[in-house]
């Protein structure tokens, strides 16, 4: 089987915070720990730990990036068209990390977490889990990196809000990056984006299921977390794309059905990824990154002034947009091209035409691979 | 007071369908009598009728277009900056006349009226409503039309869901049409309209206090009404306009909360706005009338040419688009102007620079009002 030679390993979980003192300091003021970091490796660490990539995942992702896991072919990683060998990220020369983030409910420590201070008879954070921010996900990886022993990310990339990791990482660890590749992304959540958030959190939130968060894992706030999925979706696609993939087409009937079932292909559509997701994704973890990504605003500790908080990095980025992404435009990746500008920063700045939308960045492996697999050769080049 | 003067007048409400052959044949093959139309009135009818302009209501409107109702200064028409004295639908000048859809909310014949053939011991229609389509709530128009006298419309406008109803009835009924203004709309809802809608009507129907649509009023799917409408507006305003209004202002803080309450401004609006919106909307109706939208294919029946559906018409057109409308876009308008354009149909197109977005048709009056009134007087010159 190939992905045995290149990964993933999924080494045993690194845990800290067991003392007052380890613990993670959050934003919010409280302290987290234990802390538990899920994480899969790819290829090989060289000897001068130069060669290591921190990939970041998105919303919904997790630590599997690529390939299967126990050879089981029913999960394929997500990115699984960008890492491995000979790909984009190619792990015959880099050593590829990806955790999954606190807050999430793939392995890290997250809502569904044991609480070592809980009251409640359940032991389980739920919502008495705190509200992190992308900069707590960032501090958690950051104790991550050291318990690897590597001092450098040869690069940090990701798409979406692993974009927004990769911008944090940046500023507040600018010694620990060699390189930036943030991709799909944005320096600070929109209004717009706020609000679709808002909408999908009270989905899940209205949903008599959710019970406050205190809810059974055999009684899921499904629909609500099926609704908060479904608007996500459709601010990844592009009207073109759906246009395109749906049209007005129907599903299962030559003419309208004249009732409110699912009629039209799209509606078929997000229906499948509505149930597909609430299989395989913990409700009040959804609340609680996506209150993460509202709070990013990198700018937001410099007075607004992106170019001041980016001053303190020298590494250079590259930064990645789609043409039909409309939940984070190019508009706002040339903002933080023109704040790198302004510091001097070396910078590549690619649009790439696209009609998927935010998707883009999960579909457009062939042209992202030739533009990162340059990218990250020069920056090889430089420390090997 | 200023209002008595032009209006609004309500007459009783028109009652037709009381006779098995009187009801209303619907695209869906079923009857809907008696069929209640709720309609108001402003200005006068010429000697010759042929002053009479019908405006018609988006998703949320009712008859009530403009000024105060009974001198109750709580509820002004919503359209009021476009329908008066010396306004763009000038009452001095033009008899205008605006009705509440069938399957609405607001005293036409719905999901809440009366169900004659009921089973149920509410009598009230609910989900046994049949499913109604844009070219329904034409065809009640129609009678209306019938009722009044009239043989001829001036002009049909309106606006969103309004647009289409004013293009519905330039193809089907060409001979009663003396002009149209269809205003940022579009002659097809794409699969992203038909997806929000969707994710919207999940909202209500999964919310158990819609009970399979048989709700008391007293006890309404609320939250999931809530849902449908916070959804609705994200997509009624444009990125940027959301950005200057709202920005990332906190509300009643200083700095973040960490919590899930509404932190951000733009999270209080929405909430006010589906807070608002129950009070005065049914849920039910939401559903019928957003699947009309779901069902609105101009060319449909026309083996998807829209210039074959629009060659039946000879009136002239102003068609109206706004920049930043991302719901129903310039290029939708674009496409009507072209089939029009095929027919060698007389039709002025303005894409008006808005910031606004699809929230522009009620908010950019001053514009709208240029372009129409000249447009209405060179059609009433033609006829008086």
């Amino acid at each position: 089987m190939e992905e045995k030679s290149y990964g993933p390993v999924v080494p045993e979980d690194f845990t800290f915070g067991l003392t007052e003192e380890d613990k993670l300091l959050l934003d919010c003021g409280r302290k987290l720990g234990p802390v538990n970091i899920r994480f899969e490796t790819y290829g090989k660490l060289d000897e001068k730990k130069s060669n290591a990539i921190l990939i970041l995942h998105a919303l919904s992702g997790d630590a599997h990036v690529a390939g299967y896991l126990d050879g089981d072919r029913s999960k394929i990683g997500w990115w699984d068209g960008m890492v491995g060998p000979g790909k984009g990220f190619d792990t015959d020369k880099y050593f590829i990390v990806c955790s999954n983030v606190i807050g999430g409910c793939s392995g890290s420590t997250g809502p569904r977490s044991f609480n070592p201070d809980s009251q409640n008879f359940s032991k389980i954070y739920n919502m008495d889990f705190p509200v992190i921010t992308i900069a707590d996900m960032v501090r958690a990886q950051y104790r991550l990196m050291k318990h690897l022993g590597i001092s450098q990310w040869l690069a940090l990339a990701g798409g979406s809000m692993g974009g927004m990791q990769a911008l944090e990482w940046a500023v507040s660890y600018p010694e620990a990056v060699r390189s930036i590749i943030p991709i799909a992304t944005t320096s600070r959540l929109s209004p717009q984006s706020i609000a679709f958030n808002w909408v999908g959190r009270q989905a899940i939130m209205n949903d008599p299921k959710w019970n406050s968060g205190n809810y059974d894992l055999d009684k899921v706030p499904e629909s609500g977390l099926a609704i908060a999925r479904m608007l996500g979706h459709i601010t990844y696609l592009s009207d073109k794309s759906m246009d395109r993939k749906f049209g007005r087409e129907l599903q299962e009937s030559e003419s309208y059905t004249f009732d409110f079932k699912h009629n039209f292909k799209v509606e078929s559509y997000l229906k499948h990824q509505g149930e597909k997701f609430v299989e395989r994704f913990d409700a009040n973890s959804y609340l609680y990154i996506s209150r993460a990504m509202d709070y990013f605003d990198l700018s937001g500790k410099f007075g607004g002034d992106l170019a001041i908080a980016l001053s303190q990095v020298h590494a250079p980025f590259l930064v990645i947009s789609f043409s039909s992404d409309w939940l984070f435009t190019p508009e706002e990746s040339l903002k933080i091209v023109e704040a790198l500008r302004i510091n001097s920063t070396d910078v590549t700045y690619c649009d790439i035409k696209s009609i998927y939308g935010h998707d883009a960045f999960l579909l457009e492996v062939d042209i992202l691979k030739r533009i990162i697999t340059d990218f990250l050769k020069c920056r090889y080049e430089e420390v090997k």
